[in-house]
């Protein structure tokens, strides 16, 4: 289980998105504070997204309220630049029916990994990324979670309503992706760029 | 999701167990004040028992950590008493692994359903019924919750650990069940007593 | 169970496709003439082809030898033309790894269905197609055959080499299928035209 | 997938059977010549069998015509003998509603294996036996074979109704089994004997 404990968490730094779809307004970072925000990272072509990731955050979007928690999808497209396209990504989420916000993550325009991607230090997708009420990083997983586990933290942070207001702006991640879209490999599990120093397990913030 | 309120919950009154298996020592309901329990109420012939009620409890047997959270079985038989005996769940534990304390329900010596599932006014099995730190029944649900919905509502319970201390005495379950063996209904979620008011749905304490 | 009978069976027409992948020559149904065939139409942004359909061809082809049973898949587009191009297919193929050739069905270049699958009367993807070895349609279905059904069904055209070789060249199958886009549903089971006559259960050839 | 060889394949000798259930009339091996036959071997307590090897040969007796294919059932008890009665068998029966006819295992009287597991030498539970329309031995399998190579073979052996009638009276399966109970392991494929010298794979008649 995911345990809490009195440690500094890094807040989780502002997204960098071109296009918002599924939702009439834009989303920042810092507009979902005060509620718990599940942030899912994907791509369209992601095997392992499309069977467990995606559905995941569907289940999470209906079974929680609103006013307690935000489910918000980021495509962080690190391979096959060409043909995952707004349009393409557009027509996905029509046929799969993803009821959620999700933001198409701004390209670096090199051919690599996508700039939020690259900021937030991710080492493939599916990413889920889990913040408490005032924006920090409680849960970065690749791969999926435990339905039992994640719940169990979702219920846990949103329970803690009056948890302490003031946020540890340091310890942003750093990049640990360099921009080679060659190599990447998908799996089951999800797809994985080989040259990301982060072995693929979750990562709860102390 | 389940949601929590400032309504009174009504404490579970004791089990009345004849065996205990899996448990070097008894456990009372009382003896788990303190930490947040799940109590899971089956038959060891009843599919939906054995498919999905009984593995979702030892997921989270496994998954929680004891000094937060208790996993107890409770044996509940109401039809086939005579080849569901002690020996018989004995065997079934041995090939299924079962990890958890079991509790064995005391008969009512009359073929009916046994005393506490009498007691506690459930109406077959699988019964799910989750208590928090005060033994406050904050769910009780015929058929097996969703993960990601159990998962939330343990997480919220376990962190609440100064949550008012004062138990409503009152509001003790009774019984709704006649002893009547014969009008029992199972299918996948579960196996009924058809005489049973209560319609094998969720019926969370408000 | 799929049962045989005496009625002649409609001999599939030729495919008309624009390019082939995952095989080093182009494949004609006359060249599969001998072998019994399964044909998997499909759609790259088609959920129920992605999580059912796909992965069934998959089992098929690595199941049954090649010397008896040959697996061809056919991507039929009737929507979203503009992003499931080639490239796109490409890179499906690629990251889910599917192994049996796969030809893109040409377009009718009007945007509607393309044409095999308007030639051959489909409604929709995924639709399943069993040709025995003289090429006449023994199994014709939308949405997922049940595995067991199936296999059943192969293993019997397989153990049936001597089957008698005069084929029906008549009863081509007409198409039903206006060129019409925009009212396309997919649940579950898949993706299909609104228009089309057949609604999605099984038509096996008598 | 299994295939077929012009070597002679084993007469599967006659069960010893102490009750039936399901059906109005015992079932002899003799009896069923002329029909490809499925014989799941199993206990009531037996994890794999009951999560899947039971609900196979379920699905088998309800996709295939009963002119065509039998499924018999075998409860060959190894284990727990004096809890796995035929009034609990009875029960569990009812519980799961298992339509097809199930045979009780004649007991060896000393507490080993069931006569007839032991006289077809099957290591453990469930297995999974198929037999052509002469009664000859197709399939010996531990565990549960994948229903598209299952169906693939009935499929295939249900479709040579004119194979030839001699059967090969000889190659009776040797006993392998020492009766010994205490041995027993179960994993989530099934429950074995460890004294057993067969592992647990398939075993295809050549």
């Amino acid at each position: 289980m995911t345990r809490s404990t009195d440690q500094p968490h890094a807040v989780l730094p502002e997204w960098d998105v071109s296009t918002w779809l599924n939702t009439p307004v834009p989303i920042s970072v810092t507009s979902l504070r005060g509620r718990v925000v599940l942030l899912h990272t994907f791509q369209m072509l992601c095997p392992g997204c499309v069977a467990y990731g995606l559905p995941q955050a569907e289940r999470v979007h209906r079974t929680f309220p609103a006013s307690e928690l935000a489910v918000v999808g980021l495509h962080t497209v690190f391979e096959h630049h060409t043909v995952m396209t707004i349009d393409a990504l557009r027509a996905f989420i029509h046929e799969y029916r993803w009821s959620f916000p999700i933001g198409v993550d701004a390209p670096d325009g090199l051919g690599g990994p996508s700039r939020t991607m690259a900021r937030y230090g991710l080492s493939g997708t599916p990413s889920c990324l889990v913040l408490d009420r005032q924006g920090r990083i409680r849960l970065n997983h690749f791969g999926q979670p435990d339905d039992l586990v994640l719940g169990a933290l979702l219920g846990r942070l949103i329970a803690n309503p009056d948890a302490p207001r003031q946020v540890d702006a340091a310890g942003t991640p750093r990049s640990e992706l360099a921009p080679q879209g060659d190599a990447v490999v998908c799996d089951p599990a999800g797809c994985r760029m080989q040259a990301g120093g982060r072995q693929g397990s979750t990562r709860t913030s102390p």
